[in-house]
């Protein structure tokens, strides 16, 4: 039985900087991030909004698109790397809200569960739910990755930020992508990205050497968490290439192919941090397999810097480029960074585009290339399906990305600094952060959000 | 094909306090603890000790107890409400630790991710795991459950504290158990008992409304990570028995089966946050299903307070207790709540008791009832296998508790309040955290460990 996405809706935060106005605040050339990495809008969390809003909001756009019955869903589990409670899953708050909008106790026996690795988080939560399904041909899932990716004020990473949500509806006979079993995983344990708690010592804060207690901390330390990363950049991508290649020949190895892999492939569909982070990582792979004679993925088939440098510039790359992997850029252009949520995004993209263009896809194979920070690639395909077209068309992508309400500088800056707590674009049929408790002690915290019509 | 737990090993803290030292020292009658609710020592972290190093060794144990060859392992996958990273699964940290100690690359293509949901996360991945070797039988997993259990001072959770890990390899044709596929989940989204991070405005702390930076953090709040949880402990307790009833009886439809379940099972495994919650909590079940001809789990079937009162003292129950119970207990007793650990410690438990008491239970069947607040419970069975006697041997359970080293109060103390950072126990055979980094930007906070012979 064919199993994958039979439904996908996405949310986003509709409002965003545009890159050029970031670019003048930091005396960067436009062209570079426009051009060089494919940025032209960078979007961040309204007042209202956190990861549970993202995640909610697409859930609740894919259940009513496409009149899902929400006591069909066995299971909802959620991928991020932006999770607000170290115990209460995302999923959890996500479970109960739609149960508060759909009524009634809906998902009283449906599974939600949290997943974190980095930006694949989601992907390993797609992966489970179709072998549930394969093993379950009936039950249904929904996979959700949500994410806010926050950089440092100044920081290199801050052009590359972004907020959102896509969801997916996973099933036996999908509408839309039908995935193969087999997954290729290539994984090593690297600090190239990852989010800790920052440990701050209080004699460090207070002028105090005997560990008195401050605001109901007892410890000696707090630990403070940041959105944001600590990253090393370069070292990054080179993870990624190194992760990726060796899942790519993995994945050739355990389908038993020969040949070019890439070139059997309609749309590659690869984790994007920003836009054009696919095309600039994927030169080693193009020159690897262009004849399909290489059959491993080690160190010791890499090309050296030069080479794939001049590679990158050939009408050969270019239109390679152009061909499989372009379509799934145009979002992360508008959007920036969706984390867990990028590769999902990069699909409906590449979908979406080529619905715009009137392309017939169906029956066409899809390769994705997915990457997390930690380190771990996982690399696998799937066939667009006949009724791939009707899907798609609810997702409105380009168009509700069109429709996303500029900001200046300056209020980019005071929601990044929390020092704006309203809203700047009025909320409308989708579902906010109303209050976080801060009174009842055995509620301290405790997130309550509310749906505006 | 028969899929589940082939071997089973755990680390824990090796450091404990007397629970009658806890109790003399908040004024609180030591029988009310050991007699009502079955505690007898508290294990903490010792200063070299966090959430990676106790899922680290038990991994390690798992692995050289049972010759386990690492390049046979298809996942790693860590269930945890304790993690140390928003991005980076503590799966990641362990998998590098074992090629560490290991050799090589030989989890390169080993598929690793956290899975969060308070105390049931790691059951959530024990369950993916086992369908992904129904689908790939030659393949095998490591689950691990890995948490610390901390609670303010002097508050009510505070004799429920412990800190630990427990690791499964799972596979086809498994020594110990065997799991049926029926899996029955009941879920609602509360608040019983949740870790949610703890804002604070900048002006509450510092003596200037202008947002200025304040150790790198220029948001006008930081929020605080604790260990502690916000929760409601009588809240939580009905949140426990009401989804354990709904999904026991969901349970019961789903297999079809007439008659009462639980006397089918020779032992019940359930989360213990404290030893004798399980038999505190299940006295509904217990008259609901005496006969078997109760078929609901809903609300309106539940028993009034006094009535469920009389017969947890009645012979019935108790032998009921001692019987089917009593065997899982006696670990958490010495160790206190594992969290994610706690049912699986549980069955460790039962099936050492089962050994050390000779007691034949080849072929029988062991009933599950998982819990996780926010909220979730799984109901489902195993049955033991003919060789589960020579696996359960190497664990060595109660004997390693014994030999746990017995601290003070004044020791508790400071650790709790992180005040001590010089090992109580000097480590031997086992991982250690070696350093946290403080100076190297693009490393900040990556926690580095070590194995000491």
């Amino acid at each position: 039985m064919k199993v994958g996405i039979d439904a996908i809706a996405f949310d986003v935060a509709n409002i965003h900087l545009p890159i050029k106005t970031l670019a003048k605040a930091r005396n960067i050339d436009p062209e570079k991030l426009e051009k060089g990495l494919g940025l032209l809008k960078m979007t961040l969390p309204d007042a209202h909004q956190d990861t549970v809003v993202f995640g909610a909001n697409s859930a609740t756009k894919l259940i009513q698109d496409n009149d899902v019955s929400l006591d069909t869903i066995a299971r909802l589990y959620v991928g991020t790397e932006s999770g607000i409670d170290n115990s209460k899953p995302i999923a959890s708050f996500i479970s109960g809200l739609l149960e508060q909008k759909f009524g009634g106790n809906a998902l009283a026996h449906c599974d939600t569960v949290d997943f974190t690795f980095a930006c694949i988080g989601a992907v390993d939560a797609l992966h489970n739910c179709l072998d549930f399904i394969r093993l379950n041909p009936n039950k249904k899932a929904i996979v959700i990755a949500t994410d806010i990716a926050k950089y440092d004020l100044g920081s290199t990473g801050e052009y590359t930020q972004g907020a959102g949500a896509v969801a997916v509806l996973l099933s036996g006979d999908p509408a839309i992508m039908a995935f193969d079993a087999e997954v290729a995983v290539s994984s090593k344990s690297v600090f190239d990205f990852f989010k800790p708690y920052r440990k701050l010592e209080k004699h460090e804060f207070l002028q105090d050497a005997d560990n008195p207690e401050w605001f109901g901390n007892l410890e000696s330390e707090i630990e403070i968490h940041k959105d944001q990363p600590v990253f090393d950049g370069q070292y990054s991508n080179q993870c990624y290439t190194d992760r990726t290649r060796e899942a790519y020949f993995s994945f050739k190895h355990e389908i038993n192919f020969n040949g070019s892999l890439y070139n059997t492939w309609e749309n590659i569909i690869m984790h994007l941090p920003y836009a054009f982070q696919g095309r600039r990582m994927l030169t080693e792979i193009y020159a690897l397999d262009a004849s399909g004679d290489a059959q491993s993925g080690t160190s010791d088939v890499s090309i050296d810097a030069t080479t794939l440098k001049e590679l990158s510039k050939s009408d050969g790359y270019r239109n390679f480029v152009r061909q499989k992997l372009q379509p799934s850029e145009y979002a992360s252009s508008l959007i920036g960074n969706l984390y867990t949520g990028s590769l999902f995004m990069a699909l409906l993209s590449a979908l979406c585009e080529n619905f715009r263009t009137q392309k017939d896809i169906s029956g066409s194979t899809f390769g994705f290339l997915a990457y997390g920070s930690g380190s771990k690639s996982k690399v696998f395909q799937g066939h667009i399906q006949p009724n791939w077209k009707s899907a798609v068309a609810k997702a409105q992508l380009f168009e509700k990305l069109d429709a996303s309400t500029e900001i200046d500088f300056e209020v980019y800056e005071s929601l990044h600094k929390k020092e704006r707590h309203s809203s700047v674009r009025q909320p409308n049929n989708e579902w906010v952060l109303d209050r976080i408790e801060s009174v009842e002690p055995n509620l301290m915290g405790a997130r309550y959000y509310k749906w505006i019509d």
